[in-house]
């Protein structure tokens, strides 16, 4: 897990040389369907890409978009009328049989189906009409990293030309995250901070909410904490109760318009005593990320620390964040 | 919280005699629109009635839908086409700025909006097109009980007449309700086996996984337990990991697709020591729900023993589920 966390930028410079071709035609393609509204399947880390995305697809190109509940497709057979929407599939493995299912079924139902993956020969990449490699080459560890990062910057490269861009934003991230990855130490220090801690709570608002996220995630299945993640807003409406000084709250607030819709929120979680650690732009955040990307790629950045931390948290609790207890690498769920 | 819990089963009855003229009209609105797609906007608990009823527009509509992160339309001023999109807005109070702020734009760009609230003269009905009084009365205590299924019925009255129904599998549903209500005292002795639980694990799938959301929150918000809802699908990838004989479940296994969906997941809980209690149809789960309503109804009866039990656990640790701390009953973000 720790080699595929370094290995990050090297894979993001790999798909910003590499991937041009394909994205260029899979835009066409996309641009040419135009779609009223474009419908996300995924499962896991995947889906944390995907609610990327699906912000992206509402404020870059001003599209309805939605998060699809895969069952509705599989286990209750819904057939619903997919003409003038565009379906995208995310999934590393590409493997697990309820997307596959579901992607057959939206094309059978008028959809453009697009997958993004890690495996161009995987069954999901077969079952769409167009496929995207995110091209983070073998990953090994059960829980996702660079392969998360891999699809995000897919999907920003593929909706960025879908819209009238080139991805060019993006050429600086890279170097950007070499020297964010420096951070390793203060990270450390940080998780054993954590390391009696058995609940916590990662937050943030806009395209920092996928990264709480996915932060959750990762120290749900390699640190075994229960990590809740919420919309910094959605923590207002209710979870706020349950916040003491016991229970740890990560929050993302990076440079930009949902950095600055945290405001309101950081003042409420004082008030309930709690620890907060900001992960943010400021210089006075505990860690602090490196400016100059734009907010729109910031996800890419924010969640490196997250996954230190995950790794850092378990290795303090004698864990193996390279094979956690109960899971396997691709999940089959139907 | 108490009262309003017991109230349920008359106030279905109230909506079901005299909501019928306003849930007619609305439909037929909806109908004449024939939305490719619909959008639906909450917080809260809100929010979960409307991913209960993002269920029924995708299998009983047969239409794609999704669900709004109002952030995009406020915070990120995202002017989506949304010429032949359907809005619907569900909220208790009808107060909250960024759900009106998210209507008003939604109805500038092309939607038909449609607001679903417990207050007729709300900022949030007055901005929709049309409007649906839930009609649950005054509900005083900060945890949403009443006013949850109260929404779900109306959703499912409206949609099922979207669609080419009258809302009549819904009649026998109130006295089901009255028969489960009589589980309040084994609820209180489950209540007990949870008093010092710090951290508990909700699921469901399909039309049970709202169910497991709301039930999670109200454990949240006013037993003050780290409650994590998910998918049943989504658990298996990653969050298994965290699940050991200290963090209970709660799975809603009820009659149908969706709880037939479960059967994979239990093996998986059990091999990870899961200390598991079944909510659902079968006579040995642990809280049995009364047989007799259709699976796309089941979720009114589902919430009810989490209800009881969230508050039970509330009071058994010594909490004022009424008024939990750190909340308002109208929470206005923006």
């Amino acid at each position: 897990m720790a080699a595929e966390i370094a290995e990050q930028p090297a894979q993001w410079r790999t798909l910003l040389a590499e991937a041009g071709p394909e994205l260029d035609a899979t835009a066409a393609t996309i641009r040419r369907y135009d779609p009223h509204t474009v419908l996300l399947v995924a499962r896991g880390t995947s889906d944390h890409a995907a609610l990327y995305a699906k912000y992206l697809v509402e404020i870059r190109l001003g599209k309805a978009a939605g998060l699809v509940s895969p069952s509705t497709m599989t286990a209750y057979a819904a057939r619903p009328d997919l003409h003038g929407v565009l379906m995208l599939a995310v999934s590393q493995s590409g493997g697990s049989p309820d997307l596959v299912r579901s992607v057959e079924v939206a094309r059978d139902c008028g959809a453009l189906t697009v997958a993004v993956t890690n495996n161009a020969a995987s069954d999901l990449a077969r079952a769409a009409a167009a496929h995207v490699d995110v091209l983070a080459g073998p990953e090994r560890a059960v829980a996702a990293t660079k392969s998360y990062t891999a699809q995000l910057l897919a999907l920003h490269q593929l909706l960025d030309r879908v819209g009238d861009g080139h991805g060019g934003a993006a050429a600086g991230l890279p170097d950007l995250a070499d020297a964010l990855l420096e951070c390793r130490e203060e990270i450390a220090a940080l998780a054993s901070r954590y390391r009696f801690a058995q609940r916590m709570v990662t937050t943030g608002r806009g395209y920092s909410y996928p990264t709480a996220r996915e932060a959750a995630l990762k120290l749900m299945e390699t640190a075994y904490l229960s990590a809740q993640a919420f919309s910094a807003a959605d923590l207002l409406h209710g979870p706020l109760a349950m916040i003491d000084p016991l229970v740890p709250v990560l929050a993302v607030v990076a440079d930009g318009i949902g950095g600055r819709a945290m405001a309101p929120v950081l003042p409420r979680l004082a008030e309930r005593g709690a620890d907060v650690c900001i992960v943010g732009a400021a210089p006075d955040a505990q860690v602090v990320l490196p400016a100059g990307a734009p907010e729109e790629l910031s996800p890419l950045l924010e969640i490196l620390p997250f996954q230190l931390l995950a790794l850092h948290v378990a290795v303090e609790r004698g864990g193996d964040p390279d094979t956690p207890r109960g899971l396997a690498k691709v999940t089959e769920t139907l």
